[in-house]
């Protein structure tokens, strides 16, 4: 396997789960780190996302977990809001989810995830 | 619903999901904090985990994500590794569960976490 | 004691502590976690602050101390520095416990911490 | 003011709190960096606890908390359970705010927390 | 070496790193903590930025590495990235120190700081 | 580039910064994630740590820091601050970070870094 097959199969993960979103953050990343761009692609989307043995819905609900229970990347967990609904991924799942945060890491945490998930999916109510 | 069903609920679910691990937890809190064990029934497990909306197997793999991000409660961690194999998780999901925590919390954080399922499997292939 | 009365007990105690703030935290939750906001009424409020043995003026400085060494939850922060006020904790005592909080979690936890404190005094003042 | 005072402040104050665990940290940095020994006295002790503006006992309380929340500090949070004793926080008091940070740090930090002060409790029964 | 020095030396040191960024910090203290400013003066720029063992500008490269991996610190990560470039670390050792966190505390958290270093550039090649 | 080049490249790297503690830390992945081994060599060691643009000294300083401040991946600082010496950091140098990240983290955070550092030290003068 060459790099350059890691690199597509990864764009092509990113935009699966990511959509538009994945388009902007890679954006984002010109002008000051272009190569980090690329990475992003290549290790989370070209290796990680796309290994078999856990599937894409479930991918996306540790991550929605994850971040909510760190709590201070907001950006990412919107991203990853709609990326778990973009796989299938139910609303209801995604809420549950930030739910059980409670208990792992406080309410506040849970209460901000709520907040962010409440916002993806106005979102996607007024397309 | 009173309290009491809350509580047996509560009890039979921490049971299900962590077995004799969730009963040592709950003797830890003997003589220091035994409402805390109580509260520990009643809300996680009486109240979150009891939840429908999401099945038990994706909320033993948020847990096991959280928990491996945070990388401060690897007690816990150890108790939910197993827990996640109690309710039908298999390994290979374990495994790609806490790896996915490679790009959202660090490689340290991922590198522990499998450091802690190693453990967990082992305990399981001696019994 | 049934469930009835924990809720109630509950929702006592957080309009006691956190007054109007504590009724739209309720109200974010409409649309999105409806029963998030009868567990956050249960179990923090009719459980953990109901309980004796420490008194609430205690409670808050134990909760914004947390909440500014923790550093991701300034929402959270905002509302119970105004809650520690509520209880009778002065606004020096407040402005002391995130100073304290410099040695424990680092200069920029505090310094934040003291942000947010400004923000809520310069609202009491305003009112 | 000079320095001296400060350091001399400061441990009378470290003393007052922490006992024989405070003046085993200051021997800890032996050999390896007795400056921060020294700034350990001056600034923490010395400067934030001398402080009029909040009593000894909630700083402890303050701290127990914190400690309990970050989750990843357990030698200082042993040290800070005994220094909330020695102060005149009740063992109840020390288990309540641990509990507490049930709600605003996840069950984990908190059943971490009461194990370390189960430890303490056991030490200080045995003497 | 008496207490006047060391806020002295403080001052100077802070203005070297960060500027009039440091004076807006000290200011933001006025009215909520004036001592606090005095303290940030004096420990962190009088005590340990003034130290010999290690040149200026590794200390700007660990603090931007530290607070981009905290994460929860975006304003005080504004300030120290400005800080790196006035003590002479280049745009591109900043941007490599940032993503090499990418690491160690997640994408996310290498995402964020990439963000902040791409408004403080926009910022300098404005003025 | 392709994929084979990023691997013993990665492989060489990681042999220069951790020499032994490196193969170790793979080793340790056998039987459990044994692709993760391989992430490990090609994107920390293969991709991040062989850009140019940071020498390596800066970047074990950026690591021995984060990893002090975040404060739950104790194996991680040991190894690093073992392979900062590795790459020419001085041990001042290595103290000196550790120190600093007590502005930054907190006091405890550094307390636990510098009885890491004590460790790898006393280990490398009883070699």
């Amino acid at each position: 396997m060459n790099t350059q097959n890691r690199y597509e199969r990864g764009l092509a993960k990113l935009r699966e789960i990511d959509g538009e979103a994945g388009d902007r953050v890679l954006e984002s990343l010109d002008g000051i780190a272009p190569d980090f761009a690329r990475y992003l692609i290549e290790f989370p989307f070209g290796d990680i996302y796309s290994r078999p043995g856990l599937d894409l819905k479930s991918r996306e609900i540790s991550v929605v977990a994850a971040l909510t229970a760190l709590g201070h990347v907001a950006p990412q967990l919107k991203v990853h809001i709609q990326g778990a609904l973009n796989v299938g991924v139910t609303r209801t799942e995604v809420v549950e989810t930030i739910m059980q945060m409670a208990v792992y890491a406080g309410f506040p945490a849970a209460l901000n995830g709520l907040a962010v998930a409440k916002e993806v999916f106005a979102q996607g109510d007024g397309e």
